[in-house]
């Protein structure tokens, strides 16, 4: 067992689902003794303060961080570099900054080579990151569905760069213990490789399900199709951006997918009942092994 | 509002997560003086019984029937025409047999040539057929999963043939509503293209990308795996034997997942962000309207 770390000013810039349930964590577990949220929107951060994730909220980026020693960048795919970034130039110089991206290789190489050009031009930039990604969510969106243990048991990857010190990537990997996450480390290309097989895979699979689902039979959808297209009513905005951001990947599993439904599909032109009974079986095995 | 119907003796074939529900549902609501389970295993009856889904039990379908008003054949599709058959062989001439399978040309018509073969052979049958299903279930298995709830708000279509008579159509239909459901009346050919749509494609696409998911990549399955993927849990054979029987029209709504997904890939491929976009949207907007 890790000591359990304590904070003394953490920010969050975005305090939404995620950004909102590490703060809840945060407080309920008594790790920090200040959490300012940082957000565009008054209205999403008043929300974030009246449901308990932050104690602090400002509209600046360089106000919320500040005093920060450790800033959690919550922001869609699209937007995490500019923010690390911009955090960099107004953090302490010992801030650790780390993110929540379903996505890694862009991110951690483009804070490497962002910060090395704006280096080169005699930019001041303060702090080091450390990309990370919890692997929780929901469909659901917006802090009122942030929960203080969205991270119990759920997996978070950590993904060091080559240049990211050993002792950030520890102290990294203890914050996410201490919401309860199981931490692994991976690199952040076979991170991407990773997700796209099972996270981004099945939401594009749910989401063409759900799409080309005819209308006058929705009032037939059971428990099975809600199942199966669930993850379909997630923000299509941030999905856009995950999807595109890791398309080479989530294309390669895309393409393992097509080979594999094109067995059940063959069995079943052919009626092939002991094929459709293996492909079945498989399917059921690996399902079973992973429970609920 | 149509008047509950109050039935004095029912029989159900077939004791497991359906046959054990409608038979806890006729209970608590009390709808039926005596529920008699039919069933080849007696480990089976014997929990059915225990659970309180059936009154008495028998593994022969000619002692389980003698005095049914009513039989509901929850067995597996491909048994469910050989069981009714068996049912009429025993039944009180007026009896009514209904079935649950997932399927229902090949049933309804399965039936209706049966009966006419057995009479041109001078078999004596009795009772009449209305094939149903109730759009609930579950990748659980058993009669310890049962569910007195299982059918409220659930649709469940009846499927009339060409010689079924309006009366017993209408006897079925109150039947499913006084256990909950919300009944519609379909052709059996309608049933099965809606079902391969809703429920059968679902069923396939969940089993192939649960079969297609890398093993070392599993302890990261989250939520959206989990859902995507659950319903490829549910018993192999049964799905086999809906999967096989309903051949034609879910290779049907395949090719029209494939064009779907067709377009999904396109977009990625050429990382069309707004094609991206409209599909995600598509698919979230067709999700949100059917809701959890």
């Amino acid at each position: 067992m890790t000591a359990t770390p304590k904070w003394d000013t953490i920010a969050i810039l975005g305090v939404g689902l995620i950004g909102g349930s590490i703060g809840l964590a945060l407080r309920q577990r008594g790790l920090c003794r200040r959490i300012v949220g940082v957000g565009r929107r008054t209205s999403t951060l008043t929300a974030a303060r009246r449901h308990g994730a932050i104690d602090a909220a400002t509209t600046q980026i360089a106000r919320g961080v500040g005093e920060a020693q450790l800033v959690v960048v919550c922001t869609p795919v699209e937007q995490v570099v500019g923010h690390v970034l911009e955090v960099m130039a107004h953090c302490p110089a010992d801030t650790l900054i780390t993110d929540v991206g379903s996505t890694k290789s862009s991110i951690v190489h483009g804070v490497e080579s962002a910060v090395a050009n704006a280096r080169a031009n005699g930019q001041a930039l303060q702090g080091r990151f450390v990309g990370s990604h919890p692997m929780a969510g929901s469909e659901k969106k917006g802090v009122r569905y942030a929960s203080a243990e969205l991270f119990v048991g759920r997996a978070v990857i950590v993904t060091p760069g080559p240049t990211t010190l050993p002792r950030d990537v520890a102290t990294i990997e203890r914050f996410w213990r201490a919401l309860g996450g199981r931490v692994t480390q991976q690199l952040p290309e076979a991170h991407d490789a990773a997700v796209a097989a099972i996270s981004h895979l099945p939401h594009l699979l749910a989401s063409a399900l759900a799409a080309m689902s005819p209308k006058e039979h929705l009032p037939l959808a059971a428990g099975g199709w809600r199942d199966t297209t669930r993850i379909a009513g997630g923000d299509a905005e941030l999905w856009r951006q995950i999807l595109l951001d890791n398309r080479h990947e989530v294309l390669k599993s895309l393409a393992n997918f097509t080979t594999m439904l094109e067995q059940f599909r063959t069995a079943l032109e052919q009626g092939d009942s002991p094929a459709l009974s293996r492909l079945l079986e498989l399917g059921k095995k690996i399902r079973d092994a992973v429970g609920n």
